[in-house]
């Protein structure tokens, strides 16, 4: 994990301004390149970023699973944005991979929330719906939050990033990523799963730290993930897409309880 | 605003899964187009889409001010992203506007944190600063937070709204908007002010409920905001930008403290 930018500042307190200092969470721009074209620039915290560019080719249907890469290479000369920021991503089958139908669907830009066309119109149609069978007791997804917390290594120093984590259905932690982008600690996350070949997850259950939103859940599917849980609430089209997907959401799994949005019969108490 | 979206669900309570009512945050794409040229989908609450339109564009450097625009329409028809999630912005001068150029620099995606190349290379030269000039008293800074809470009227119901507002010097709200994605609320806030002829915010001070990034502080310059105050942390890059374009950075303030990362000199106690 990146270490924690150290920063000098004011800090206003009993009515005046004093001498402080802080860390706070690294943020720094990302390119990823598919067969040397740019086709994103992410904000992202330093780190994992072969897996961030994995999972992110992943959730946009560019990749399907580890055959499908042939190497991902971190550039090390200084490109526009500063010294290792950019990613090259080889295809096993280059000649598959078209960039001008890529950027057609998906010319689009700075904002949080931004979404391509292509997985907006993948939202409104139906989905092969995720199987069933993994079953999971809710108990033991009531104790998931604290062996996330205990792993937030960098949050708890910077309270500024979100993180994400997969799970056995008993409940051991596989693996966690944090970023400063909520999207890019899951794109990291699904990205080691599948360079660790690992796809589909029908047999793990993901936790967010905040709050699940549409693409989330679209991210989730994209790597076969059946159960989906997270500290604060989901969003409307997130419920809906859950539904329509065949997973299981839950939210504000907090304490003793939890909300089941969707696919409640994976929960056997 | 938006009504909260209801919905039927499960608790897990007392060790069982009972039915159960809550209501959620909604989301649906938009597609904003300029001169019937699709340029972004974005993922929002639907409401306040003109506004959303023009500082999204504002950010983007599309256009600058109210005189740019010569109109912002909702299409009412139902398109691909389903009935009124289309806004059409006609410029003043269209004939400047080239979407193959837009859509060159910002061919990007999906991703949480997604940032056009053009607005990358702009973080990283330097900024003409903004003006020095607006004084606060930094113990006023310390009551807005309470008076944002009073008035995020959604996000008391679903727990799954950012919110943002804009407050005179005296410490009066002049506008607020919430939005499932914090960047989305900013521009709808900008959106107002661009619309009702407010630019440059050179008197205004703008408050955050959440984190504050790069693409946040970026926002607030283009409409040339001096002072962000923010309840939770910034990031490295945030301060870096706040530093260089001489904005002043405020974050964690809760209670009676806050952190200044940049521009301690606007906040006169």
């Amino acid at each position: 994990m990146t270490p924690p930018y150290p920063v000098h500042l004011s800090r206003y307190e009993d009515g005046r301004l004093k001498d402080f200092y802080d860390e706070l969470a690294p943020e720094e721009p990302l390119e990823i390149r598919v067969e040397g074209q740019s086709i994103a620039v992410v904000m992202r915290t330093p780190g994992h970023d072969r897996e961030l560019a994995a999972g992110f080719l992943l959730s946009e249907g560019i990749i399907k699973g580890p055959r499908d890469l042939f190497d991902i290479t971190t550039c090390v000369a200084a490109g526009t944005m500063g010294k290792g920021n950019a990613v090259d991503v080889a295809l096993a089958q280059p000649a598959s991979f078209d960039v001008s139908k890529f950027s057609r669907h998906v010319m689009t830009s700075a904002s949080c929330g931004i979404c391509s066309k292509t997985s907006i119109e993948t939202a409104l149609r139906r989905h092969k719906p995720i199987p069933p069978g993994l079953q999971i007791d809710p108990a033991v997804v009531l104790t998931l939050p604290r062996k996330l917390a205990r792993r937030q290594e960098t949050f708890q120093r910077t309270g500024g990033l979100h993180a994400c984590a997969l799970f056995t259905p008993e409940g051991r932690l596989l693996e966690l990523r944090e970023d400063i982008g909520r999207h890019n600690a899951l794109d990291k996350l699904l990205g080691w799963a599948l360079l660790e070949k690992m796809l589909p997850l029908s047999n793990c259950l993901l936790l967010l730290s905040g709050r699940t939103s549409f693409e989330m859940m679209q991210k989730a599917y994209s790597a076969g993930v059946p159960i989906v849980a997270a500290i604060s609430a989901p969003s409307s089209l997130a419920v809906e897409f859950a539904r329509d997907s065949g997973q299981t959401l839950a939210g504000f799994v907090r304490g003793k309880t939890m909300n089941v949005y969707s696919g409640p019969e994976r929960f056997s108490a």
